[in-house]
């Protein structure tokens, strides 16, 4: 491929939904078709690499109108459908081979890979083998996960989604939980397997400091059942209502998962993550029978990630920003990259783009700071507040029609 | 009380949440403000009518700002508070005796209750007696109640929203389970004791007919768990992605609710409502033991009824209405009544209020009609969309401040 003849971009979602993949592809789209003097088609892979590899591709910059492609920034999930494939370790599996004349088949000259950390472990694996191929195309990640446990970024696209989604619905859980005046106890359980980061947004909840969730406890910090008994106790010399946030892997000091205290059915994903279930479900029996007070848990489950009508306007815009650097980067010639965001300073809040490389950021997890998490492993600091209340801002102004939300479909 | 005399007004919650049972509130505030000739003070009690026993009590028009009371518009849960009372079956127990000594005490004409059935029994209660003691307190009814399960009126105020929100959601979680090609099998459990209001709602997520949800089943419909099976298969002839959308009160042929298959725990509310959880967990494991593929299954609990920022502005509108209409018909000389809606028209949608006497609603329950339910029990039929698609429309203007919806609480 020279530098003087057009090539195509491919680009590919992979791993869970958020309310801002999307916006990501959006980026990816719009700032290749913004260079169509060098780049020709973008394409998108179905089902990720996976899908690609058994054929199944389509021309987005051609089969999407306009107004379709400026949809998708406010359409949840994965337009392009996802996968949760691992690539084989061994560099000579003949997957590969296939896979690079797929690509040159195309005249594929970047490929941008949408996803977390382990599509960023996709992008590595892929790039450095091109090197060793002396393949010229270029190999970039774009960040997406709302767990933001990934290392090298100041934040990942569709955390801040997931956590003015969580903030809203716990406030309006609160109100929920606060109209009777008998004593209860309701369990928030958030999603959150290693990092806090998901549950920690709950505290903005409140409206004034001493207001529920009044305890909020995260993986970071080992649970222990007796002071969480305690901890309610002395919740109850301030509200009759008390809120718990806790994040699903709560785990104790030996590592043991609160949920497998319970009868909960556990299992293991594809990556060989451990599937947690109903750690709320636990807590909720041990405060019935500790307190005999009235309890609930509520799983706020799948809507944290999906929900697109309590999106964050900065999440979408920073979403399709770090698509669009991506694509800039890939045409200067970068590969085995991430586009990252850097703060630049809180007040005014100022963010930028830059590149980190794959290597140093897959398979790493960035678990939320012990130091932000105050009153014994109950509370949230207000260094967490002032990191994360600029990336909640905005609502965006969506479309609706007969009363309901207006997504892209893609043509099955 | 000499109908030239000024009065005051008592308004109260009671029941469970709902998005806009402070919208009613507002209706009776601002309607009880306009008539400040007849009216002097708008009280509201706290914690519905066993508050007001124990003396809990507020000036609502004396206390809340303009502003505060526009803001209860688009403020879910019940802003005085609510209780599950029954009132005494004894008309001469000495609580009926201090109940009308405060009510006279207060120089109060007539009491405005908001509720659901139950409410509606102690409004027919106390303005039964009322009549017997030659009180000339009035007591209406205002209806409330996302279960839309109230004789007499076109529907409820509430039910709209928790459509709303239902409908919304649901689409948000057929795009999240759309994203991989995998055979997979997502069971959405819906509020809905003894009526399927609420989970036909979910029939309006389709984007096109032959859509997800494809398996809709409602606790009107006797549920059969190898008709299940054979559902699920057919269903899988279509997609590869099957989401299902079941109320929590499905039950069997003989009665038994399908979660008490599992080992769900059942208890009974204050009512000697039966309180269940888990169907959706049932038909998880059951599907995932027959067919070996993906499932999960997503509770979408209590934001059903409590989310404002997914209401319609169509049932805010009509609360306020509501309410609005009650306070003119208890200044005209009416007891006993709920302020009902009739529908004029689906097209133009057009409705209007009049007055039911709540003897004939309390205690009764409206469920789904059967002939509104289609294809053997697993779909909802155009009747119930034309029914349902007027009360959606319209999204309100909400207020936000640094990303979050802006409520308004009581002091505490």
């Amino acid at each position: 491929m020279e530098s003087t003849k057009k090539y195509n971009i491919l680009v590919g979602q992979s791993g869970g939904p958020t309310a801002v993949i999307n916006a990501s592809l959006y980026g990816v789209i719009a700032e290749g078709m913004r260079h169509n003097e060098q780049i020709e088609i973008v394409y998108g892979m179905i089902n990720g690499i996976e899908g690609f590899l058994d054929g199944k591709c389509m021309e987005l910059s051609r089969e999407l109108s306009l107004g379709e492609i400026e949809l998708l920034k406010y359409t949840p999930a994965a337009y392009l459908g996802s996968c949760r494939y691992k690539l084989p370790e061994d560099e000579n599996d003949a997957v590969y081979t296939r896979l690079f004349q797929m690509l040159e088949e195309k005249n594929i000259g970047a490929v941008l890979y949408i996803g977390g950390n382990d599509s960023m472990d996709t992008v590595s694996k892929l790039s450095r083998l091109a090197e060793k191929r002396n393949s010229p195309i270029r190999f970039l990640g774009v960040p997406k996960t709302v767990d933001n446990d990934l290392m090298y970024t100041d934040h990942t696209p569709g955390y801040a989604s997931a956590t003015k989604y969580v903030a809203t619905t716990v406030r309006e859980i609160c109100l929920d939980s606060s109209v009777y005046h008998q004593r209860s106890v309701t369990i928030v359980e958030l999603m959150g397997r290693h990092a806090g980061w998901i549950t920690a947004a709950s505290v903005l909840a409140r409206k004034y400091g001493e207001d529920n969730p009044r305890l909020i406890y995260l993986p970071e910090w080992a649970f222990d059942m007796e002071q969480f008994a305690a901890d309610v106790e002395e919740a109850f010399l301030h509200t009759n209502n008390l809120i718990v946030c806790v994040s699903e892997g709560i785990k104790d000091k030996d590592g043991v998962f609160i949920c497998e205290y319970g009868d909960g059915t556990i299992g293991t994903d594809t990556f060989g993550h451990k599937m947690l279930t109903g750690c709320g479900k636990v807590l909720e029996n041990f405060v019935k029978e500790r307190f005999g007070v009235k309890v609930r848990s509520v799983e706020v489950n799948v809507s944290q990630r999906c929900s697109s009508v309590i999106a964050s306007q900065t999440d979408i815009d920073e979403a399709a920003m770090s698509g669009a650097f991506a694509v800039r980067a890939a045409m200067e010639g970068e590969t085995g990259k991430m586009a990252a965001f850097k703060r630049l300073s809180d007040t005014p809040y100022q963010i930028t783009c830059e590149l980190v490389d794959v290597d140093a950021i897959c398979n790493l997890e960035k678990t939320f700071p012990m130091e932000w998490i105050t009153e014994n492993g109950t509370n949230i600091g207000e260094e967490f507040l002032n990191y994360v209340r600029p990336l909640i801002q905005g609502e965006p102004l969506r479309r609706y029609q007969d009363g309901l939300p207006v997504y892209v479909y893609r043509k099955r």
